[in-house]
């Protein structure tokens, strides 16, 4: 039970939001230049970041206007915008906002950590709101969420929790979906019968995510987990019942929808899946070719609903 | 032995700056918001992002100013800018442009890390130079070095690494100075003689870094060590001496000149300590009441004076 009844939980707007919508897609908002659709190649081409960044600023937001009715989240990746410096902030901040007024949750993909007073500057420009900001009234990029990493230890998420005690949400990197996430993620840790170092980040999120948890029986503290170690994740929903899934590692970086069930909970529940290039550059795809002459964010669209169908029917099957 | 004999190397570069200047004095360019001079405060106070960012920028120009020819490098901290969204990084990049300008060594603090194309990004921004660049001829930030994270694992380094081969840096968290440093970090991991998480990551590091090893026997890749785990820093420093460490904790934090003393060789050299709050705000420290009255900026000087003369004088012992 949560002990802020009073404000927002975002693990149950988020919830909310997914029930609303019929299907847990998070679309990644990852505007690798190279891959842009034809119409934005001079804006790259230029070299001028003003003209670049307006080139991904543009492109996200027609995404958006293509996508908002039928998923219930975005996912920015911050690297692509930081990029472009400045400019890449400016474009970040108006994607932002504009997903937002479109009713899109948004998960600011920063992967931030730092110690004390640095992350608690992080904390307020990703997710600050209410009475907790350190710049109170100045303008932030006001996300609903980020992405956070723990190597710094649990001392370091304090800055962030502040704004999950306000409505945000935080999402912690535990398992990632790349092939070194192994190296260090996966040592076992001595005295602990067999415990990996990400089950102990998980565990300590576990229960620091207790008192955030909402009306649905989720926390607000939510862990990344890539549907690439399907194994991993099944074990990790069996023991962690209360914490969000953020799951990336579908589509391009190889899961399938099955090892992407192994996210969710039994009601189908507690899991948002991410997918970015094969959703973002369908047009390139054969299969959405047709759709793609109208209007490449047709192929989007399309592309979206189809991952949302094929999640759907996978999930009321198990 | 450097594989890029014909290219420049960081490691010797710092080495050559740190002997010239004759002191390790690393000048953390932490701009914390409510600690900038009076005469700032009223930017501060108009919650307008240009007017605040033009604040911390003439503030960290003006410590540039004053220690650029008594210190060999300054390290800004990014979250203190990016909190400032697109005002705030066109001041880092104007900062970093005037720290180079004045022959500083920069180390952007951003510990940064993420998989893939995106780490690329990152790389790209911050140290990104020479034939790798990712999108080439378009501005970055251009530092000599940046700090980034290893939790997603050594293949999420590589792109980092790219840049090393052409001359930049990079320092990895291995121990960092706060206290919950000790809840990942410090986790002995299995069937390794009591070997713990940070040390793994060092001796990964050490291995991977020794292709950037320099003219003077230190690599390229460095790592981050708080000097307030002094028994830690001795233990790496004895087992890697290959490694160039970045030493946060000294003054504010609590660390000493003694402690600081452990991250060096027997050469009295191989790192570079940090200080931030107790030479940016040395202002409002009763010892320096009467320069800071003709002039804030005199009293940072001095303060970096008075750090340089302890670490030298207990090298010199050492």
């Amino acid at each position: 039970m949560s002990v802020n009844e009073d404000l927002p939980n975002f693990a149950d707007m988020l919830l909310s939001r997914i029930r609303e919508i019929g299907n847990p897609v998070l679309v990644g908002l990852d505007p690798h230049h190279a891959l842009l659709p034809p119409e934005y190649q001079d804006a790259i081409r230029s070299k001028d970041r003003a003209k670049m960044a307006g080139a991904i600023e543009d492109f996200c937001i027609r995404v958006i206007d293509a996508v908002h009715d039928i998923v219930p989240a975005v996912k920015p990746q911050v690297a692509f915008f930081e990029q472009l410096g400045p400019d890449g902030y400016q474009a970040l901040e108006n994607v932002v906002t504009a997903a937002k007024r479109s009713g899109l949750v948004v998960i600011s993909d920063s992967k931030r950590g730092d110690i004390g007073s640095t992350a608690a500057a992080y904390a307020d420009y990703h997710i600050g709101a209410g009475s907790e900001r350190l710049l109170p009234d100045v303008k932030n990029l006001n996300a609903d969420a980020m992405t956070v990493n723990p190597y710094l230890g649990s001392d370091t998420l304090e800055p962030f929790l502040k704004f999950v005690a306000q409505g945000k949400g935080i999402f912690v990197l535990v398992k990632t979906s790349n092939p070194g996430s192994s190296d260090f993620q996966d040592r076992v840790l001595e005295n602990t019968s067999g415990l990996m170092l990400y089950e102990a980040v998980a565990e300590k999120l576990s229960s620091i995510g207790e008192v955030h948890v909402g009306e649905f029986g989720l926390s607000s503290i939510g862990i990344v987990v890539g549907a690439t170690y399907p194994e991993q994740a099944n074990s990790l929903r069996q023991r962690f019942p209360n914490l969000w899934f953020l799951v990336p590692g579908f589509g391009a970086q190889g899961a399938d929808a099955a090892d992407v069930a192994k996210c969710f909970n039994c009601e189908g529940e507690g899991a948002i899946v991410n997918a970015s290039r094969s959703l973002l550059f369908s047009y390139k795809d054969h299969k959405y070719e047709a759709l793609a002459k109208k209007d490449w964010a047709l192929s989007t669209r399309q592309a979206a609903v189809d991952m949302a169908n094929e999640l759907t029917n996978i999930l009321s099957r198990e």
